[in-house]
């Protein structure tokens, strides 16, 4: 099994690179300068028509989309545990919980962070006012989920699903009410930059700027 | 294995409804009155606290978001073939579709639809243009897709990726450029509508209004 990963850092591409080094497999990268426009260049929109990070290079064919390129390397190394096996009870859940981080977080994410691209500069806010309702309902609706006192949000282990979901509370930090502001979002935050491989994918996109401050282990 | 679902007639269940009935499995029905507002009740929202449909009771346990259950359904059911076996070479293109469609497609057309009470009444226009962009770029890339002359999105086959597209594509049929006007989309709906199990879910669902004219068979 073959992976390389085109990504820019901190992007979408973070979920997928996060967990290529959790799996301990061997993998190459590619830096893709998106702020340069290197997603829109003909050689990159033949393998990604989308024009977007993640693309994982699966055995010589390009794959997108990073819910499912996480979905798809949990059923490939199935001995890592980073997805609930179809016969476990925690299955239905680990899907809707990445079902609506695709479906509810990202695409308001998108629309925080590219209104104006993706549509009308005019109107870019009125879809930022959206957006932003709806990436505090959706911190509303993970903080209640970990209302128990459980340290991952499925499985009662880490998952694909804590992958995806803390690589979209980073994108948080510089808006209104960062995730890291609801009671139980900040302790799973903490706990989950502690990881090595949380360490590790911020070192190798050289991001410095969300890390636990004192970088003490998980309490 | 017993399921009831919870449905309104052509919203984002009937995709689940659809797959239930090909599936040929037992299952239970409740209508839920959307437009007078059963979704928000507290006994609904006890059950799916996203006040949505669909919510489908598994084995006693509801669970929620159309692309989940289709994915589950399909995993449940592995002898349908309503998904790829995740040792199949399509599968990872299953899975970027399935994505896909819940990441772009559905949350463009939550915007189409609901711009107006997610969010302020005064920017649903600005909401709306964007969706509307989004939504027909969709179905360029699905149009493309099919270019190749396939009869189904993946695997030669039916799969769960057909029937959210098609339900999807179902709500388009008001709107500026219905997908029945993409060359490769019209021929493709019309073999899925041909489906004895879709004319089933519409009888059941009460609609008439987007049928093939002639109901004659697949061809
Ligand atoms: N649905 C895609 C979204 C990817 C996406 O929007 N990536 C952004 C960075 S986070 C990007 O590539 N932006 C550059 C651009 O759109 O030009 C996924 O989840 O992979
Ligand atoms: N992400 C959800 C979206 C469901 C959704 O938006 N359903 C609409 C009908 S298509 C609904 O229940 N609308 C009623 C409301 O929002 O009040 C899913 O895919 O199941």
């Amino acid at each position: 099994m073959s992976y390389t990963l085109f990504y820019s850092p901190g992007a979408a591409s973070m979920a997928v690179h996060w967990m290529l080094i959790e799996l301990g497999v061997d993998f190459e990268t590619q830096l893709v300068d998106i702020d340069s426009g290197a997603q829109r260049t003909p050689a990159y929109l033949q393998m990604n028509p989308t024009g977007t990070v993640p693309t994982l290079i699966v055995d010589g064919v390009p794959r997108h989309e990073s819910a499912a390129l996480l979905m798809l390397l949990a059923e490939r190394h199935p001995a890592a545990g980073l997805a609930p096996s179809p016969a476990s009870r925690d299955r239905a859940e680990w899907l809707e919980l990445m079902i609506y981080l695709a479906n509810t977080l990202l695409p308001a994410m998108r629309d925080w962070f590219y209104a104006g691209i993706d549509g009308d500069a005019i109107h870019a806010d009125a879809v930022k006012a959206l957006a932003q309702r709806r990436i505090e309902s959706a911190w509303d609706r993970l903080n209640s989920h970990l209302a128990d006192g459980r340290a991952y949000l499925v499985h009662g282990k880490l998952s694909t699903v804590d992958l995806l979901a803390v690589t979209l509370m980073r994108w948080s930090r510089n808006m209104r009410r960062p995730a890291t502001t609801w009671q139980h979002l900040s302790g799973y935050i903490e706990r989950l930059r502690a990881l090595p491989s949380f360490i590790d994918v911020n070192q190798r996109e050289g991001l410095t700027d969300w890390s636990n401050s004192t970088g003490r282990p998980e309490q």
